[in-house]
């Protein structure tokens, strides 16, 4: 994913500048994504109202790399249970 | 997880910035998601050389962010197959 490739066009507002997604998913799942970025990156300036936009996008990729890297090890735990 | 809070401090460096990194997660689990944040980032200034460290950061975060809703509707696909 990312921005000029072929494949699936999505246009989507971040954070109140506009984005072009491109790849291989649904324009609705692209959507929901960037509203979860959105959402994050509000809460997070409430939060931390001095902090500037990129580290803002930072921040929020390290909470949601987070919760990513969280449930890709219980899935692996889980795993590892099963053998 | 975020800035100046109490808990667990981790500092790393995304991007060549540094941050302090705060939360209930182990340091290394943070430096973990935080190679990961620079890893991306660094991949997608790749293939879009024109882009600002902000959109940079955005996307990455867009990127990950759909890893993590697609497993995440991987496995509510898989509870639902389980009732």
């Amino acid at each position: 994913m990312g921005e000029e490739r072929e494949k699936n066009r999505t246009n989507v507002t971040i954070y109140n500048q506009p984005y072009t997604i491109v790849g291989d998913e649904s324009s609705e799942h692209i959507q929901e994504v960037a509203a979860l970025i959105d959402t994050k990156m509000k809460e997070l300036k409430h939060y931390n109202p001095y902090l500037d936009s990129t580290k803002l996008a930072v921040l929020t990729a390290v909470n949601i790399g987070n919760d990513y890297l969280s449930i890709l090890k219980k899935l692996e735990d889980e795993k590892k249970d099963e053998d």
